[in-house]
């Protein structure tokens, strides 16, 4: 068990987000395993073995990635953003808890990266600047209901909420839905972001309000804020707006 | 109006977990504004001129960045972690909202980092692997009220909690509060952890349960983690625990 295994987050995809712990480890490894999508954004080295994998398959690429490190390969597997959040870390775990006992042993080092959504909120100003959480929309893995529970609980506490995986081909309602149900909870006027392929050559950032807001305008590079009813909007240069969340909360 | 202002989050504490862009931006700065122990931090550039502050004076912090910048220097005002989250981000819109009108004006860019969050879970396993929320315990800029209903909401809905500024001289109390509410709402085998100086030379981390979750453990520089009840342990190597949130949720 001379083996390891990274796991990297690369960051929103500008190669100036990626934290030079990501770059050393990812050019240190003697295996890549990741979404293909992501192992394109990272540099060939020479004598490196790239696996790139499909969409959708995290837990068998983590039953891979950890076979390689458990052969004594050093492994990086490859997240886009922060690799624990929505990503491949917890499913290495759950591959961990369930599989060879060995695994347990193994050296398993996570290198944490600037998530979409932090990358996203620097974009639009600062809207997570109060208490905020983080929901995914994918109800691939939890029920709905479970989904609407964390919605209510969260628009309903001032929570300002950043929703991941809003929209796919495989899950085209929900974003409509979680909409409809934000709007019996919160004003009409509430300020809505869709930022898609944030720090990307083909960024786009649009601010709206959650009466106005279209799902349609996401997309499965789109991460989607919603802010609270402190949630304040600037006019920025250039009839651009800035959203901020201020520090404090009235009583 | 040539100036500009960078909102620079300097991540967790070790260089390699800094942007590269955080990097530029503080090479390229006229100015560095920030509290006195994160300007630390920055490596001196020659005919660059350094304005550290006391920890407390946000606000006052923001307009100095923002009257320097609109005085046409190139400002760098620094946050630890990621400066949209409990830091100087905030602030600044708080500052242009309610100052100068000219301020609305200025090229105004934050650049994102690693969070304390996003970095402690990456040293803990994936604790934030399914959904979660931050809250910041202060109450100096919210009532104790709101701090309590946003805990019941957040471990009530299944959410993993991060909690912010958890302790310190002149809030002592609260953490210990936090708990107590806690332990009404969700069973005292749940996991918790305690992040302290994460990434930094005296970094540490324990892991312990809500049961025996000891307040005095923090301190300004923890960020302490609850875990949600599907939240699960692995021992790893050398009786050092692996906490992981799995990504699906049963119904």
């Amino acid at each position: 068990m001379t083996g390891k295994l990274w796991i990297v987050g690369l960051g929103p995809g500008a190669a100036d987000l990626q934290a030079p712990r990501a770059t050393a480890a990812l050019a240190a490894a003697t295996d890549l395993v990741g979404y293909g999508t992501y192992l394109d954004r990272v540099p060939p080295h020479a004598g490196q073995a790239r696996h790139p994998s499909d969409n959708r398959e995290e837990l068998a690429r983590a039953h891979h990635a950890l076979s390689l490190a458990a052969a004594g390969r050093c492994t990086a597997l490859v997240s886009s953003g922060d690799a624990g959040v929505f990503a491949m870390a917890s499913a290495v775990w759950e591959a961990v808890e369930n599989g060879d006992a060995q695994w347990r042993r193994l050296d398993i080092e996570v290198v944490p990266g600037i998530s979409a959504m932090f990358a996203a909120a620097a974009r639009i100003g600062a809207p997570l600047g109060h208490d905020f959480c983080a929901i995914s929309l994918s109800d691939n893995l939890k029920p709905w209901d479970l989904v609407a529970k964390r919605l209510n609980a969260a628009a309903s506490a001032g929570f300002v909420v950043a929703l991941y995986n809003p929209l796919s081909r495989a899950r085209p309602w929900q974003l409509g839905a979680a909409f409809v149900l934000l709007r019996s909870l919160l004003p009409g006027s509430t300020h809505v972001a869709f930022a898609t392929a944030v720090s990307c050559p083909d960024e786009r950032i649009d601010i709206t309000t959650l009466e106005q807001a279209d799902p349609a305008r996401a997309d499965m590079r789109t991460l989607v804020l919603i802010g609270s009813m402190a949630t304040r909007r600037i006019e920025g240069p250039d009839s651009s707006p800035w959203l901020y969340s201020p520090r404090w909360c009235a009583a």
